[in-house]
C-alpha cells in the first residue's frame, strides 16, 4: 500500500477502505508516513468528505490511538453531552447534575475556552478548591459515587486527535465535517460515553453560522455514532446572542448555581413555563431539553416528554442541586466557599453599559460579546493564555426587549482599566438597538431548539 | 503573513497575490514554511486552479529560485518547443536544426524518458560521444554558432521546480493543470527561451487523455505566457499510435535522420504531399506544422503557411542535416561514426510480430508500445534506472492499413530473451485488428493536428 495512492484515490472522490484508513493513521502516528502526505490528504478530505462508515473507522482508530476509560459495569449505559461552543454556555453545569439527579451515569469530559467561546473546565477551576483535571480511576469513582464527573481531556488520551487537530490548525484544514466528527467522538467515546447527545450550536456566536452547516455536522455525528453502534442525538440551537444573563468563569458558576438551587431560593423558583427571570428563558429551555434526551439516552424515561417532566421535577426538587455539591465536594471543592462568594465574588473595576436612544433590542452579537469577554479575560486567544475566574459581563437585557433611553444594557467586571476599556468598546457594538422602522418588529425567539437530529434513515 | 490565512483563501476559492505567493515560494525555498503547509497548498490549488496571473507569477518566482542561461544579444528572439510527452516522439531531433536551418534561434532544454514516454536526452546520448549535458556559456556558444543547442535541466536552474516537482509526485498533485504549466514554463524561460512552441500531445499515449483536457493546459500555457509577456502557441497534436515507425533510442535517431537526410537519400524524397514511407506521415506532419510554427515565432516568415514553405525548403536542400550534423560535431558526437551505425547497430534479440487474422489495423495502442519500449530498455520506469541505446521496436503497418493474415506488424529489438518475452506480450495486445463489421471502416487520419491556440482573448 502506498500512500500517494490512497491520496489520489481520495482526491478522485474515491472512499477509502478500512485498511487504506489505518494505514494512513498508523502511519502518521509512528512517523512512517511524513506529515505533508498526511495535509495533503486532510485537503483532499476537506475538498471530497468522508462518507459515515470512513468517518467511523477514523473515530475508531483515533480512539486506538490511546488509552480508554473503562467505567466499570454500574449504571449504563453512560451518556455524556458535547457542545460545539458558544457564548455564556453553562448548560454542562446544570445538565450534568440534573441528568445524573434523574438516574443517569454522566461521565463529561470538557475542554477550556479558546477565542470568543467559553470553555467549562476553566468556568469549574473558579470554584474555589475545584480540580477540574482527574486521573481515570478518580473520574471513574467519582461518576460511581455522584452519578456525574467533570474532567478535561488527558494527554493520553486519543493522542492522534491532538496530533491532527494540531497539523489541520496550521493546514486550513479545520472546518472539515468528517475530521470535526472524528475528533469529536473519538474523544467522547474514547473517554467512556457509550450514547451522547450533541448540542450544535448554530449562529453569530457559534462555530457553524448557518442551520445548513450546522444541519450537515449534526448528521454527520449522528450517521458516524450509528456507524460505530453507539446512539448520538444532536439538538441545533440558537446561539444569535449569549446564553442566559452571565459571561464569565465564576459568573456562569453563579448563574447555574441559581438555576439548580431554584427550589431553594424562593425568590428563584419556576415561575411556570418558565424562569420569573426572563433573561435565562433560553439557557432553561436548551438545558432542558438537552437533559430530557439525556435521559431518554439513559433508558431513564420512555420518550423526551416524559423526560422533559423527569428532569423538571428533580430540578425543583432540589436533587439536581444536591448531586451539583456532592460532586463539587468529590472533585475537592468547597460548597459552603462557593455559596459565601455568589453574587459577591467580583472583579474591582465595574462598568454600566447604558443604550443612548430608545427602542428595541433587535441584536446582541455573541461573538462580540464572546470577544469582549477574551478582552476582559474570560477566555483566551492562545492555547497558553491564562484567564481570570472573577471577570465577565451580565446582560441586563436580551432580544426582543424594549428599552428607554438611558437604560442600563450590561454590566462589566474587570481586573483594571485597560482592559474595562477594551471590552467597552467591543461591547458596545455588540448590542443593535432600534425603533420598529429600524428593522421592523424583533419577535422575542418562541424556541432556541431549531431542530433535531436523531435516527437518520 | 501567514502561511495559514493564504491557505484558507485559496481553499475557499480566492486568488492569491503576487505578495502571498512570493511568501510561500520563498518559505518554501528557505524552509521557513513547512512542506506540510505547501502540499495542503498544492492540494487546494489542485481543487481551486489558479488563474494566469497568479500561475504566471508562480512561474516568475520559480525561475528566481536558480541561475537563467544568458544566450547574449544573437539572432531573437529565442524560440523552444516543448511537448508534453508521447510514444515515437523524435520531433525535436527534426525540427530544432531544421528551424535553425530558417533562421531561428533554438536553445533547446530536453528531458528524459520516464514510464512509457520517451526523452530527447535519452535519444541524444545513443549518438557516439555526443553530450547530452553542457554547461551554461557552452551550451549558448553553441546555440550563437550553430543555431541550435541541445541539453538537459541544470541542477542550478529552477531549483523550486525539482523541490516542488518531488512533493507534488508524492502528494497527489501532478495533475493541476496550472501546477503542469508553471513547470513547463518556468523551465522554458529561464534556459533562456523567449517564445515557445507547445506541442500538447492527446490520446491513449498521451499524459492528456481527451482533447477537453488537453485543451485546457494549452489555454493555461498561451494564457501565462501572455501574462509574462512571452509568446506561446499551443498545438494539439494526436497521440493515439505511437509517430512515425520507430520506437527506441537510437533507433528513433536513425528515423530523423532519414527524414533530414531526405535529400541526399534518393530513395527517402518527399513523394509529394507526403514521404514515399507512409508509416512518417503523421511524423511529417506534425514536425513540419511545429517547425514552422517557430520560424513565425521567430520572425522568419509572415504567416504560417510561408513558414512551412520555407521549412519543406530547407528540410528539401539538405540545411536541416547539415545543421544537425554540425549540431553533432559541436557536442561532442561524431557524424562519421553516427552514419556508419545507421541501420546497422540494433540489438541482438531480433523478433517479428505477425497477425494471425487479416483485416484493417483499428488500433495500435501508444501506451502499451511505450511500455513495451520500456520493457525492452527504452525507457524506464524509475527515474534512477538507465537505458539501452539499441533496442526499441519498428511498427511496419500504421492505423487505417489493411493487413493480410501473417503479415508483420512490426519488429523488436532486445539485449536479451526475458525482455523481449515482456515486450512481445505486451505489443500483441497493442494492435486490434478486425474486419470491416468489428468497429465499421477506420479512415486514415487526415492529420494528426487537432487544434492550435494562439493569442486567445
Amino acid at each position: 500500500m502506498r500512500a500517494s495512492e490512497i491520496l489520489i484515490h481520495k482526491r478522485d472522490g474515491g472512499i477509502l477502505s478500512t485498511e487504506q484508513l489505518r494505514f494512513l493513521i498508523h502511519g502518521y502516528l509512528d512517523g512512517s508516513i511524513p506529515e505533508y502526505q498526511i495535509s495533503a490528504w486532510l485537503m483532499a478530505v476537506y475538498f471530497q468528505g468522508m462518507n459515515e462508515d470512513e468517518t467511523g473507522v477514523l473515530t475508531r482508530e483515533m480512539i486506538a490511538s490511546g488509552d480508554t476509560i473503562m467505567l466499570g459495569p454500574g449504571v449504563r449505559p453512560y451518556v455524556d453531552k458535547h457542545s460545539t461552543g458558544g457564548v455564556g454556555d453553562k448548560v454542562s453545569l446544570i445538565l450534568a447534575p440534573l441528568a445524573a439527579a434523574c438516574g443517569v451515569a454522566v461521565p463529561m469530559m470538557s475542554g477550556r475556552a479558546l477565542g470568543h467561546t467559553g470553555g467549562t473546565l476553566d468556568k469549574l477551576d473558579s470554584i474555589p478548591g475545584y480540580q477540574s483535571v482527574l486521573a481515570p480511576e478518580r473520574f471513574a469513582a467519582i461518576v460511581a459515587e455522584v452519578g456525574f464527573a467533570m474532567t478535561g481531556q488527558s494527554e493520553r488520551i486519543v493522542p492522534a486527535d491532538r496530533k491532527l487537530y494540531a497539523l489541520r490548525d496550521v493546514t486550513a484544514t479545520v472546518e472539515s465535517i468528517p475530521l470535526i466528527t472524528a475528533s469529536i467522538l473519538s474523544k467522547k467515546f474514547a473517554e467512556g460515553a457509550e450514547a451522547l447527545v450533541m448540542d450544535v450550536k448554530c449562529g453569530s456566536g457559534a462555530f457553524m453560522k448557518t442551520p445548513e452547516a450546522a444541519r450537515k455536522l449534526a448528521e454527520a455525528l449522528v450517521r458516524t455514532g450509528a456507524s460505530l453502534d453507539r446512539e448520538v442525538v444532536a439538538v441545533l440551537t440558537r446561539m444569535d446572542e449569549p446564553l442566559g444573563a452571565m459571561v464569565g468563569n465564576f459568573l456562569e458558576v453563579e448563574e447555574s448555581c441559581r438555576v439548580l438551587a431554584a427550589a431553594e431560593t424562593p425568590a428563584l423558583v419556576f415561575d411556570q413555563p418558565a424562569f420569573s427571570d426572563r433573561r435565562l428563558a433560553d439557557l432553561l429551555e436548551v438545558t432542558l431539553h438537552l437533559t430530557a434526551w439525556m435521559i431518554v439516552l439513559g433508558g431513564k424515561a420512555r420518550d423526551h416528554r416524559a423526560a422533559l417532566d423527569l428532569a423538571h421535577a428533580r430540578l425543583i426538587d432540589g436533587s439536581a442541586y444536591r448531586a451539583f455539591c456532592a460532586n463539587v465536594e468529590a472533585q475537592g471543592g468547597s460548597v459552603a466557599d462557593l455559596e459565601a462568594g455568589l453574587g459577591v465574588r467580583r472583579a474591582p473595576v465595574v462598568h454600566e453599559l447604558r443604550t443612548e436612544c430608545g427602542g428595541v433590542v433587535h441584536e446582541i452579537d455573541a461573538y462580540r460579546i464572546g470577544m469582549a469577554g477574551v478582552d476582559l479575560g474570560v477566555g483566551r486567544n492562545r492555547a497558553e493564555d491564562s484567564v481570570e475566574p472573577h471577570v465577565g459581563l451580565e446582560l441586563l437585557v436580551k432580544r426582543g426587549e424594549r428599552v428607554e433611553p438611558n437604560t442600563p444594557l450590561c454590566r462589566l467586571y474587570a481586573t483594571n482599566e485597560t482592559a474595562m476599556a477594551a471590552a467597552i468598546a467591543r461591547t458596545a457594538g455588540a448590542f443593535v438597538i432600534g425603533g420598529a422602522e429600524a428593522g421592523g418588529a424583533v419577535p422575542q425567539s418562541s424556541s432556541w431548539i431549531i431542530e433535531e437530529l436523531h435516527e437518520l434513515e
